[in-house]
């Protein structure tokens, strides 16, 4: 079994995938992971939108990812792609955003999505968060509803290369101090 | 030794605290789960400022989040709150956010935050996130540089209520579908 930190240390923003498909089961786990997230007024402003399908995914590849400025060529070769979505519909969440100048409902699908991508990482899968993408052209090839918005990408699969390096990251002094 | 599973199910928002303070050692090792989570071009854009001195956390409290609309009264009992900042100073990062159109650093504070909560209910620890505050008067009182934005308070302290409900979730088939 694998310790928080473990699965915390060890995830890795994985961009090379191995063919295998990956298991219904372990996916519906990732999903039950980021049901259970907290938000902000409980809104659970999330939809997650599972492409495997090889037709609809590579066209939310090649309409929504390739052709970009910033090369996501490696997501085409992942065998699932988590499109994530916010629906804002909810009357107090929206005024709160609105006074306090904060758009929880992003923070709050930070939450949910890690949540997903830390399960992912102890079920051994490899996940990378993709936020360059056409989202309108996503939308359109899913056929999702006005009142969704495309606000990040989750590729997953089996890595090929089991040794990712970890990229580096700041100082604990950098980032936090005591008062 | 918890399991990922166990962590998340278990974590709830917690709104009465002990008096009793909590162990710098384990605020540490909440710190280091958030240091090492995944943000957009790794641009690591958080600063948690940890506020535990009697006087400034009561001037946090008094200023920032009493006398609010929504009541967060119970906040004043909590021995910490973490007073989480955004700092986005970066160059690729804006214009990537300006051409989405979302606030990748929202998604990025989330997910650290996340880890940072995770952490805290592994060792036994409360914690609530808190979106109504005054921003401008926190940042007054902790006299932060104009840089910084505060995003989101995390209160954190031992529980008084050891047995909170879990607040209902809306059902899988209500926020995932495969295709």
């Amino acid at each position: 079994m694998k310790t928080l930190d473990e699965i915390i240390k060890n995830r890795r923003s994985t961009r090379s995938y191995k063919t295998a498909p990956v298991e219904k089961e372990k996916i519906m786990q990732m999903l039950e992971a980021a049901r259970l997230a907290p938000s902000a007024c409980n809104a659970q402003p999330w939809k997650f939108i599972v492409v495997e399908t090889p037709e609809l995914k590579n066209g939310v590849f090649k309409e929504g990812l390739n052709n970009l400025v910033v090369p996501n060529k490696w997501a085409g070769d992942a065998p699932v792609i988590i499109v994530v979505c916010s629906q804002t519909k909810f009357f107090v969440h929206n005024i709160a955003e609105k006074i306090q100048d904060v758009d929880y409902h992003l923070i709050d699908l930070g939450i949910a999505c890690e949540h997903l991508v830390l399960k992912a990482e102890e079920l051994g899968l490899g996940t990378c968060y993709i936020g360059w993408f056409r989202g309108k052209e996503i939308k359109k090839i899913l056929n999702l509803p006005s009142s969704y918005k495309v606000e990040c990408l989750i590729t997953l699969g089996y890595a090929k290369d089991s040794d990712i390096k970890p990229t580096p990251r700041k100082a604990l002094e950098e980032i936090a101090e005591f008062r």
